[in-house]
């Protein structure tokens, strides 16, 4: 096992000052977040400026050393995961927010500056992020953007992908990347800050961001629908969709099995409402004025019930009520603790297909395991559907996880889909991009890796398999 | 002058068919597009398959020659120029539009589709394109991919970049890069189509896209704003992006000089609108019900007099209304017709500084020539502005044109906006392009070209100057 050496370590410290290089004891201070892997390079740098960034990487190169970057650690495919040799470069001190226009709706921030406090930032403003995530606490501007984070509203305002109007970012040889524009049309040249987006650290470390933000709503309502059918479902999103007052906020699917525990465990009934439906649609507009928004959705409800008179529907009428209505849809613990570590499935579906897919992909479970009744949520105006296995994470692995990942990714690709479609690749579904991927798309991946980190000190082992080889000419040419 | 041989084009016609390269006297039958230089290679390939494609890839590979890819001939800074020595590869019999999902509001084309026709079979859904150009009857759909296309709704629904969801193309090594996904969530590795967007076929050839589409409105509503200032007429693109019925859809700023051009050869004028104002604002709602779009605007109207007194204002009440409001801002043609290939510049500016930037620039082109009074219009709510000369090109050149570059594109990264906003870089703007790109994204762009396309043989010289040693590197190693 290979660790540090202290006149390794010695550089950093000139580098970022002694008090922002944690290691051995100091690290027991440090939050490891999802997985105490996340730690395991047990030394951790918090630079606070893109130059020390840029300066860090450099020394790193020179020695031939690791970077893992972390933003909140809130990542659920292990792309925060370090090893001893390694160094973890955290964004937790590079937390300014540097500029907040509230006539072009725009936020410059630093990579660590978290979700929440731009949230508090922007709603000075009136303004909010558009992307909104449960790990909002810690989870940071730039980690969202390494993983290209979705969320619940993704549909109408795009994921972090198409918020970000400008990025900085400091390349593996040091050298920092600057194109903080803040505007929306920019045709000057290639776009290279979409190969650091997503990347989740592979390409370079983004250390600032231009951000889009939106209006804040002045009044949001909420419905729950019960409905017959994922049809019925995609119907009803598309009401939403074409709402007459107002706009579709959040359209968020919940199947009976998943619905059933957590309406179970919170004791929710409503009277009128059966709780057996095959599907259940949580429907939140926004617009100017709620009473408004209430009418369209009683509008809503009566074109639902005319198709589906076996629907059922609640519509929430105090903030309370709406809490309840989403504490169903979002108290995914429950699952976990009922069954530790479940196997956590994250798919995207075009709409056209999520029925059939759905249909499929269950019966198919069940022919490998009778046992298999997975929990099923997700995003349903985008398509993005969360599948969580009924089973303890310890009980499935080896040749039972690689036929569930065949069941669920088969025909993926080929029906238009992502295997992946906002918790990203860490180092949990390596395997799975390359047995997913397009060959040329994979093969182009691994050219673009080697041209941007040739030494593959950033984030090895993420989102393509590490490359020993090129491990051993960063040491050969040192 | 280097031609094409004959033993050369025998094998590309063995790929495609006879019919299907157009040289010598055939040429004359093509549509040259906005400049004649566009067919200068004079030979002209128009596969008919996405693997006819990759085949004349690898047979121009093989032979080292360069190929020059055309949509609809349709862009300002010369991306489709050709030279002898080179070939074209027209995507005009690549216009299948293999897929119009209305569940999930999406299109797959082939790229030499073009907007009309994606328009027309949108519509039968109730679907339109979201993005919308004068030149919809020829710009291809691959053309607006590779350009990167913006047009008057880009504040609304993105640029033609945030619309693609999925893509294929062909790599210079003729591999078929194929991820045509369907959904807006996609986090399943490097999200490499964006390489492709904007690069103007310097890194691939696109040859099918998967397109977002929206919901066409039922109604639309326009008022034509005549206010004394920008700060009053970004106070009113406010007005209109935040109202209570309705969603902006278009908001068109028309300064003085332009609008007396326009408004003077169209003999239009309205009681109680003075044609005096510094800026001019045409201001589209859309939504469910006309005459509650009309409320709406009315509304605004009553907002905006309140602020600013001496404002005029003029809502259309019917089709032919609203279209003689359009012309106002369209009809750039005018300008043409007075000075002949007047110099034009396509900026982006951050709606907080375009007064500033305006103020500067127009003073400091007055510096430069007294006679200078610039015709300034463009998309305020994203603040793409477009400035044409009052003088023709030929009148313009060496240091004038570059002084001219000088006062407009000076601070225009410092206040991060873009000197190209969505006419692209193509021959035109290469100078540019190097002069204000940020030094080490500049240097990434000559690697990723480099990587994508080691022989140089993909539109050479656009977006990135012409490498001749790349060049004689390809003809000594084949």
């Amino acid at each position: 096992m290979d660790r540090l050496q202290p006149e390794f370590k010695d550089e950093i410290r000139r580098i970022v000052g002694d008090e922002n290089l944690k290691d051995e004891e100091a690290i027991a201070t440090i939050d490891h977040g999802v997985a105490p892997e996340n730690l395991g390079a047990g030394a951790v740098v918090f630079p606070r400026t893109t130059d020390e960034v840029a300066a860090v990487v450099k020394c790193c190169l020179a020695n031939g050393i690791s970077l893992v970057t972390h933003g909140g650690r809130t990542g659920l495919v292990g792309g925060a995961m370090s090893r001893p040799g390694e160094l973890v470069l955290s964004t937790v001190r590079l937390n300014r927010i540097l500029d907040i226009s509230p006539i072009e709706r725009v936020a410059v921030v630093e990579a660590g500056v978290t979700l929440q406090a731009l949230q508090v930032a922007a709603a000075e403003h009136r303004l909010e992020t558009g992307i909104d995530l449960p790990s909002r606490g810690s989870a940071t501007i730039g980690g969202m953007a390494s993983t290209n984070a979705g969320g619940i509203a993704a549909f109408r305002f795009g994921v972090m992908r198409h918020r970000i109007l400008g990025l900085e970012a400091v390349l593996a040889d040091g050298s920092i990347y600057s194109d903080l524009t803040r505007v929306v049309k920019n045709a000057a040249g290639y776009d290279l800050k979409h190969l650091f987006v997503g990347a989740e650290g592979t390409l370079g470390i983004i250390t600032r961001i231009a951000v889009k933000l939106e209006p804040q709503p002045f009044a949001t309502a909420t419905v729950l629908f019960g409905l017959p059918s994922v049809d019925a479902a995609l119907e009803t999103v598309r009401r939403g969709l074409d709402a007459e007052y107002g706009q579709l906020r959040a359209a968020e699917a919940i199947w009976n099995t998943y619905f059933r525990l957590t309406s179970g465990h919170h004791r929710w009934s409503v009277s009128d409402y059966n709780a057996e439906h095959p599907v259940n649609l949580l429907v939140s507009l926004s617009g100017a004025e709620e009473g408004a928004l209430q009418s369209e959705l009683g509008r809503i409800y009566e074109d639902v019930i005319e198709d589906h008179p076996d629907a059922s529907a609640v519509i929430a009428s105090s903030g309370a009520q709406e809490m309840d209505l989403w504490r169903l849809r979002e108290d995914t613990d429950l699952i976990y603790r009922k069954h530790p570590s479940a196997p956590s499935y994250d798919v995207s579906v075009p709409l056209s297909q999520v029925g059939s897919y759905l249909n499929r992909c269950l019966a198919d479970l069940r022919g490998l395991d009778a046992t298999f009744d997975p929990y099923v949520f997700g995003h349903l105006a985008d398509g993005n559907l969360h599948i969580v296995l009924n089973a303890a994470g310890s009980d499935i692995a080896g040749e039972k996880a690689k036929a569930i990942e065949k069941v669920l990714y088969r025909d993926i690709v080929t029906i238009g889909g992502s295997f992946s479609a906002e918790h990203g690749i860490g180092t949990k579904r390596v395997g799975s991009l390359s047995a997913t991927s397009n060959p040329v798309k994979l093969a182009l991946m691994h050219r673009v890796k080697d041209t941007l980190d040739a030494s593959a000190i950033l984030n090895p082992g993420k989102v393509l398999p590490r490359q020993p080889t090129l491990r051993r000419r960063v040491h050969a040419t040192r």
